[in-house]
């Protein structure tokens, strides 16, 4: 048994795997989930129900308002962009961008470790994501670390929190490879930005066209629903 | 003229005074205050009276919800300790130390500056606090810093926030006499970590004690009301 980890999650296909790599590795997993302005607020209840299949020791939902601020496709009326293919989304910093989010959700994540005796925190940040969000890249995620074992009790008393980021070189469809292998059920997890009244996936958003990619690829069957 | 700055604003006499050095040093500032479950809420209503009397250009209140995790004095209901003499006041991490405070509220600061396009962020904490509290050290705010810079989208585009700690060295009385010089209307400030119903100060958490002591080494009188 490793002891305690608190693992973000989103209702996501990437964070319920790295919740599932978390307990495939013997520690005893806490899950933090946000509820912070998002339009697509339906994943908190994908989360809940993952948390479940999954056996968490707690499931911890915290409420924060990065509306106040303003500034991204998420959080206000900006529209999602959407594209036909995969491979029409552009580079650089996408307008989903949620500013500082990793930052706010993993400090978050420090002082439920902190509390709960947890020395471990995953998040599902992967190879894709850097490509456009700062706060997804290996040098940020070490920085963070860095900055994390200055910043606590556990951490001046020798114990510093480790920041797991296991899908950090993954591609979408080693991730599912790896989930699936792992006995992820991704009926319980939605990805995308901007789904419809329904509850069915846009499938055209950039979160979408990535999801449906990594299935096409890892030769596996998307079991979310899609708008036809 | 200096830019936009974010200033944490805690209706206190160590960010009042942060807020008027601020000012004084050239920037426009823009003011973030927390409700995050504290005993000593009252406190916000002096964040907004000093917000108002310093014309900042904006203040933002965020409520984030700390009591989620539990673990401090100043969330729960442990109680605050209480002396009679400041130099009663013991050494190591206190009770009221809050579990990732400065890490949340810090990264709150860096999304309200990365969308207000603001490149300063401003903290009031002090040698007294970074005595007891790990999150308030010298080392603690530079890796803060360097994290920053690899967070946000000004960072990568070669903007990075630079945090400012003008009050890191001070003692309280000098942190009293910088404002007292400055005009900072301590009237305005609060202190106690446990204030009365009738909104007096308690005069004996570590707080009070800290603050009253400063006062008096400066050689002014503290205008904040007691309870007797």
């Amino acid at each position: 048994m490793q002891g305690k980890a608190v693992v973000l999650l989103s209702g996501g296909l990437d964070s319920a795997t790295t919740l599932a790599i978390a307990r495939a590795e013997g520690f005893e997993t806490l899950a933090l989930s946000f509820r912070y302005g998002q339009r697509h607020v339906s994943e908190l209840e994908f989360a809940a129900r993952i948390a479940r299949a999954m056996h968490v020791a707690r499931h911890v939902t915290v409420e924060i308002d990065l509306r106040a601020f303003g500034g991204s496709a998420l959080t206000s009326d900006i529209p999602v962009p959407k594209h036909a293919r995969a491979e029409e989304i552009g580079g650089g910093i996408p307008v989903t961008y949620v500013p500082a989010r990793n930052t706010i959700f993993l400090s978050f994540a420090l002082a439920f470790a902190e509390v709960a005796g947890a020395n471990d925190i995953f998040i599902g940040v992967n190879a894709l994501d850097y490509s456009g969000y700062p706060d997804c890249r290996p040098e940020y995620l070490a920085a963070f670390e860095r900055m994390a074992a200055l910043a606590t009790r556990a951490g001046v008393e020798g114990k510093p929190v480790r920041l797991h980021a296991p899908l950090l070189e993954l591609s979408k469809a080693d991730i599912i490879r790896r989930g699936l292998a792992l006995g992820v059920d991704y009926a319980l997890t939605r990805s995308c930005y901007d789904p419809l009244a329904s509850g069915e996936s846009c499938g055209r958003c950039d979160a979408c066209l990535l999801r449906l990619r990594g299935f096409a690829q890892a030769g596996a069957r998307d079991p979310a629903p899609y708008a036809s």
